[in-house]
């Protein structure tokens, strides 16, 4: 038997929001589509924010319905808050990602709240997500960003961040994440931080979503993963950025995460082929976006052979 | 007291050696002078090729007289075989840095030696240096090439990797470099070769060179210092490239390096914001050098404290 990991495509949300140009509803359509057909079970497809604030999400009914016509495909779309959680259970998403700072500036800048507040607005997400019928409820995850560095506030202490995992969970999450949202952490971070949440909420499954703004991303995952963490988002191409660095990388390169996981005999359910040849729909949508990423240059090593090609150990 | 990890630039000639046009001496020196200033204490800084095989390295003797003058700086020369110790011994460099290939098909094509030919090769280097008065003997590195996988053998037998670490050993080596040459490794492998090698040859100094060419570079860093290694090559810039993936990167990142392990409170002596500085000189010497790197692009994270600056633990 392999272990298994689940590795979630952020990009459509986390990768496009901060870009300028909007992506055409078919081509995102496309894009969820063929990842999807190149194996990853959990897409991120959108965000449910007035489309006044961030006109790329604008048209975010028509690709979460679109989205969920993939039969196997797990649906998820970002809520900012009670207002957005209702948009996702009109719509029928299997998922809705809430996400709090664990900095108070960054929470206070970003959502205009204090972070007693965001957990009392998930606390209600929660009662509402609980008043639908068993086959419509989703699931509610509780995302802690700035959990391992802030632009503002620098380094975040891991009380804090236990701190508010202990408060969502309380207030009902299915799961928790934990962000890297500006691309701080080192491997010895990362290991506090996921041991010390695991200790407290480790009945729930916890996520990692690390930005490779540093370079660190990757030895990242490698620390979540001996902490025994299995879910790990990433985008395509790494599409992202940093909205404090212009230029700078965004999340974790989703083929490079495949590609370092599938080596380490960790099965992903992942066609790495399939998954660098999605990168092309995306330059052929927006020309003017930058992707990174090392596998696509360098291609597979020789003779590579996935984790679910590896003799069961 | 804070844990000390050793860096050692190798761009100088890993970096250059593919690279087409000629670099200035001065421009070399300039480089190499600036690193150690930032704090960079060992520096790769040529190989002891014939000149009419690679240019680049025509000012070989220039570069290591230059080298030398710089107080506190461990100079170390690549040599592919006897003649090449032999001009490094009458130059007075601090150190040869011997590399077989650990892939046969490897060794035969880069040198056109059988593996046991390269270890009778390095047993008469050594005997050679060591004919040294005492006060002029030059440290013995044995580099074991394509340890973690080959172009055109794929994955190497980690028994394989171990034999030529006991060979060479046995031969009177100083210190082992175990080196990733076509970055095919992921952490799970290098904790699998790491602690092989260890477990026979851990009485001596066992060096990590990674490249980072499919983006597991620094996650395979973190995995070996998990096994206890202390010693790392890498590249300013990234600088290396790889022959046979046109556009790849190259080695990893040494300020990503610096950074990830500066962060992780592991004491490199380098001072971060002088190492990125440097990037300066090779743009201005080679404006057509692919450069790599994170840290450059996004900056160092607010309130960042190094590892010489966090509480004595």
């Amino acid at each position: 038997m392999h272990s298994s990991i689940t590795v979630r495509e952020v990009g459509l949300r986390d990768g496009l929001q901060i870009h300028p140009t909007f992506m055409p509803t078919a081509d995102k359509l496309a894009w969820i589509a063929a990842e999807a057909a190149a194996g990853v079970r959990e897409i991120e497809v959108t965000s449910y924010v007035p489309p006044r604030l961030i006109p790329q999400f604008a048209d975010a009914a028509e690709v979460t319905e679109g989205a969920l016509r993939i039969p196997g495909l797990t649906v998820s779309a970002l809520i900012p808050n009670l207002r957005g959680a209702q948009r996702g259970l009109e719509l029928g998403v299997h998922k809705l990602n809430f996400v709090m700072s664990v900095s108070q500036t960054h929470n206070l800048k970003n959502v205009r709240r204090e972070r007693e507040d965001s957990v009392a607005d998930f606390r209600a997400i929660v009662a509402l997500a609980r008043q639908q019928p068993e086959g419509r409820r989703p699931k509610v995850c509780a995302g802690l960003s700035t959990a391992l560095g802030c632009s503002y506030e620098g380094r975040i202490a891991v009380d804090d961040v236990v701190r508010y995992a202990v408060l969502l969970a309380g207030a009902g999450a299915d799961e928790i994440m934990v962000a890297d949202t500006v691309g701080y952490a080192d491997p010895a971070l990362v290991r506090r931080v996921f041991k010390a949440v695991q200790a407290e909420v480790g009945h729930l499954p916890i996520a990692a979503h690390f930005h490779d703004t540093r370079g660190t991303g990757l030895a990242n995952v490698s620390a979540a993963l001996d902490c025994g963490i299995t879910l790990f988002d990433a985008s395509l191409a790494g599409l992202g950025g940093c909205p404090f660095a212009p230029g700078a990388s965004g999340n974790i390169v989703m083929e490079d995460l495949c590609f370092m996981l599938e080596s380490m005999g960790l099965d992903t359910g992942v066609n790495l082929q399939e998954l660098i040849a999605v990168r092309e729909r995306i330059t052929q949508a927006l020309p003017d976006i930058a992707m990174q990423g090392a596998l696509a240059r360098a291609g597979l090593p020789r003779g590579f052979a996935p984790a679910s090609a590896m003799p069961a150990v």
